[in-house]
């Protein structure tokens, strides 16, 4: 296949001119010219490498009206969302300038020399993070702006001084190449080698595989389902130098109903957690997949809230028809299995629509079918009915890794949250309180991540200014003249603004 | 086999009592042990573990000289090496408290509630970074203490808050159940689980795979051959949950010699080289296996004088007659590449003991024959003349990732050292001035670390301060009230004496 179309999300039908596949010769170009553009972009100081991240997010935005159009039509998401996702996907560029500027990701160490230790002097040591090199970006179905082209894994790895190359998704390639020319104009205005950032896109799932196998390549970003990003760690894995994948892949996250919390306000956690469920067609990552409660008051008021908000929801449209018909498919297999009930249903689906779907279990039967813990991208959720504390813990156990776990709980709730603290602790990324866990904060203390198979690697988050940390590794100079050194860690750099370690103690500049 | 018995480096006979061989039954037991232990070892405040790490420091002191007994008969190194490796794992052991007390390891960000914002108010969010679970530790060969079971994996691991299951190389098992039998007794009298730190012996690789494939176990720490971290590593990613393998493998450590400095003091370097070359028998992750240099003044006198150096050289005895054996096929292999030539040979070794050689090649031979490029672990190096600056460049970057690169360098070499250093910071995590590789600092600005296959993970390092970021991963708490929230998130921690990142920027308290 040489072309392919853009699909409107909502008809299912292509729509523009036909769009140019890239070949596995582009990839081999693109890997090459960002490995070529490695060296320089990561010398670029940090004023410069800030000004360019904000330099991108002008040009999103002055790209106007065109670009929001596109999104609508390829996602089948609102206007608002789409002027949502522009103005998040440009604060996290600016974000990251902000965070590139204060230089506290280049973790500087310096331990200075001590000539007269015995029985040998101690050698001047100082230390950096550098980049890992060029990074490839695999755009996300569900966040076209801000997990896709310019979205968080290349504002990250563009911060961290990494050359990006995007695998744009196949499934908004209109809103991919509006986004792709804007930075690529800003890497020309700031004078940048076009190596930097490049844009490889088509639907065959063999671009990424080469993408990730060019060797040139030194780490990966990924949004998007388990079998996709299991896909690329093993071809990451199979290299003749291995490399990391950083995929954020599946999650049920969990939401617990503490017994005070749902006595007090069963009813109206109910018609709130429905809203959750349903927004964006369900098509969050975060999505409140699972409900756990212990049998006792007001977990009937939950229920029959949560019945009638699914039953009234309308079907929504999905980003496109291969998801609409893998939810429809998720949603069959649940209702087959035989220890769960369907509660509600909300307006029935279509090629392009999805609607609700709301199950019931026990927590026995929960805990006897693994099947029940398989994410459905979509608006359906599980409730699981535990008879006591203890069973909800052996629930707890048993659940994969997960991006969050919510507790909705009060004042007399707090004894029981500690006790279970520490489990959640070890099974998800973030732990909230009386929120729900679809609106992901880009910010510094946001985990958007989690043990396995929520994400290929928890020592990371993809969302917030943690994430730049993935794109990075040190490196030590010992006994360096200061001439040779780089600039920030030579003496006269002290004062920059920049934290160090100095011997072991904190500094602020 | 149920047993198996220390043997004495220097004649490779038997001494002691038979040991016993753990099981897989052991394996599990050590490993729910270990996973028991977590959450309450995890728990414990800043000043409880810091003081822990400095009880073991004690302890292993406190074995006396019937652990330098047993160190100097299981690996063949002298009394001073014994002593002075005990000072390391003591000195290792005493800053990761003061690591630990620091509290910067703890990554502590918080976000605070913006109610007021528009259109959605921001949440409150608070970070801090969690021990990732157990951890297994393998002993190295070649540094009986200092990184074996009471080793930098293990001391970091233990820093970060994460349970340790050693197992012990086969080596040195009588030195290795010593120092195991002191860490036990720290763990015992601080009041901690048994599981917080748990040894296994034996001399297959089968107890090494059953330690790793083991669902309690979070993370692994391995120092020694890159057949066995490959191996190991696969058996982590083939896991139901893979883990992370942080495997300190292979190097050869290239040292290059830079025409000014040639030209000054070429026989100087020479005989210097041979020193650091032969320090315990070649038997270093940094030893010098590498010398680069452009054709000139003063290249002739290095290689007289190295020349001189080696075949003056006595043989040494290695720590195992397996490794003597590899040592001295190593060299047979390299003798037998047609473009290698062998320079010198000291004394010729035996079944215990290793013998230093050198040779000599092209640049262009080098890049002909990627086998030139293997690692010969022991006192084996090769010269390589290259005809210019830009054949010098083609044979760093043809090179696998290195744990170290050496400039020997004058203040005329600087433009030439800054052409060569961001090459030199693509392949290696250390880059040293007019010093020698071997000799590792333990601080807080040293990476013993870089690029595949030098380890398997370039993100860290195993040695130095910065080797506990290996054991931790991050989670974030949004809006949890005060009494659930761990206390070093909580308000009133603030002043505790760890730094914080409050809404992007840095305080040191």
């Amino acid at each position: 296949m040489t072309e392919f179309r853009s699909i409107v999300a909502a008809t299912g039908e292509p729509h523009g001119d036909p769009l140019v596949v890239s070949t596995p010769a582009d990839v081999e170009a693109a890997c090459a010219a960002a490995a070529a553009a490695f060296d320089t972009y990561r010398a670029t100081d940090r004023e410069t490498r800030a000004a360019f991240l904000e330099r991108i997010a002008d040009e999103i935005l002055a790209i106007g009206d065109s670009l929001i159009e596109a999104y609508m039509a390829e996602s089948g998401l609102p206007r608002a969302r789409g002027e949502g996702e522009r103005g998040r996907t440009m604060g996290q560029l600016r974000m990251f300038a902000d965070v590139v500027r204060k230089g506290q990701w280049q973790q500087l160490r310096i331990d200075p020399a001590l000539p007269e230790r015995a029985p040998l002097p101690r050698p001047d040591l100082r230390l950096r993070m550098i980049p890992v090199g060029p990074v490839a970006v695999f755009g996300a179905s569900n966040f076209p702006l801000a997990f896709s082209t310019a979205g968080g894994d290349t504002a990250s790895a563009l911060a961290a001084g990494c050359p990006v190359v995007v695998k744009g998704h196949p499934a908004h390639p209109l809103t991919g190449a509006l986004v792709a020319a804007a930075i690529s104009k800003a890497v020309k205005d700031a004078g940048l080698p076009e190596g930097v950032f490049q844009h490889l896109v088509g639907p065959s799932n063999e671009l990424g595989a080469a993408l990730v196998q060019n060797l040139n390549i030194m780490a990966v970003g990924f949004t998007g389902s388990r079998g996709g990003g299991l896909a690329l760690a093993r071809l990451a894995q199979a290299r003749d130098v291995p490399i990391p994948v950083y995929a954020e892949m599946s999650s049920i996250n969990p939401v617990l109903l503490l017994p005070e919390a749902l006595k007090a306000r069963g009813e109206a956690l109910g018609t709130a957690f429905v809203g959750s469920l349903t927004m964006g067609a369900g098509q969050f990552c975060t999505n409140p997949g699972l409900i756990l409660a212990i049998e006792g008051e007001g977990l009937d008021a939950f229920v029959a809230a949560a019945t009638t908000g699914v039953s009234e929801a309308k079907r929504q449209t999905m980003l496109t028809t291969g998801i609409a018909a893998a939810y429809a498919k998720g949603v069959e297999t649940l209702s087959a299995l035989p220890g769960i009930e369907k509660l509600a249903e909300g307006e029935i689906g279509s090629t392009t629509c999805g609607g609700a779907v709301l199950f019931q279990t026990t927590g026995a039967k929960f805990l006897a079918d693994k099947a029940m813990g398989d994410e459905v991208f979509g608006a359906s959720s599980i409730i699981v009915r535990c008879k006591d504390e203890a069973e909800l813990l052996q629930v707890l156990e048993g659940l994969e890794g997960q991006l969050t776990a919510t507790l909705h709980m009060d004042a007399a709730d707090e004894a029981t949250a500690s006790h279970l603290l520490p489990v959640l602790e070890r099974k998800v990324g973030r732990i909230l309180a009386n929120g729900w866990p679809t609106g992901v904060e880009v910010t510094h203390a946001m985990v958007h991540g989690g043990p396995f198979p929520a994400t290929s690697d928890p020592r990371s988050t993809s969302v917030g200014s943690l994430a730049i940390d993935r794109f990075l590794r040190p490196v030590s100079y010992q006994n360096l003249a200061q001439g040779v050194l780089p600039p920030e860690l030579r003496d006269d750099a002290f004062g920059d603004g920049a934290p160090r370690l100095m011997d072991g103690t904190l500094t602020l500049n």
